[in-house]
């Protein structure tokens, strides 16, 4: 049984927008992803989704709210909520959402991936 | 929808071995826990469990492997794996696990929370 070191982690990968797998528990994924600049607006339908920004700060704008998370920081955003992360500058963060979770929800374009690596 | 700020939530208890509940996402809860000494052997026998140091050490002791964890480090403990958590000084930690997960796993004894705060 390995354990995670996230600083390792986030070194073995420079891309943006682009979930590594590093953990599998229950029915859900563990993966930690760099942004940088604005994403798409999109939800999931059926998957509540976690954010914990590690390093850096992370815009995520809701329909009716912005929330601004600082290092240490996390927010769930339910299933349903249409969300739009925005990264001003690099941004290390952890996700944790179900398997089934595909990283741009209910759209499908040329930022959809649907083969996600595992680091 | 508010964000969860690590600190400031480790800030608003003190006590040992009595996890919090901050967050909950899917069939999950994402729970704060401080602890200090030796905990009790014990394993849950349909939930894998995820600890993730966010200050200080862990030791987790498994029945043929040692895990230490330090800050930024995390170790997902499968269903049914026999784990001992020693903490020799205070170490704050991020547990996330299914909303049935009970402290002690198979074990029933002093140290069960039966039913936990939220914070």
């Amino acid at each position: 049984m390995d354990k995670v070191n996230l600083k390792q982690k986030f070194s073995m990968f420079t891309d943006y927008w682009s979930p590594k797998i590093v953990g599998e528990l229950n029915d859900s994924h563990v993966k930690l992803v760099k942004l940088k600049g604005e994403f798409v607006w999109h939800q999931h339908e059926t998957e509540d989704e976690l954010f914990l920004v590690v390093k850096g700060n992370l815009l995520i704008k809701l329909r009716d709210q912005d929330i601004f998370l600082e290092e240490g920081e996390f927010v769930i955003i339910p299933r349903g909520v249409e969300h739009l992360p925005i990264a001003k500058d690099e941004v290390h963060v952890l996700l944790l959402e179900p398997k089934a979770t595909l990283n741009t929800g209910n759209i499908n374009n040329e930022r959809t991936i649907i083969d996600l690596e595992s680091i």
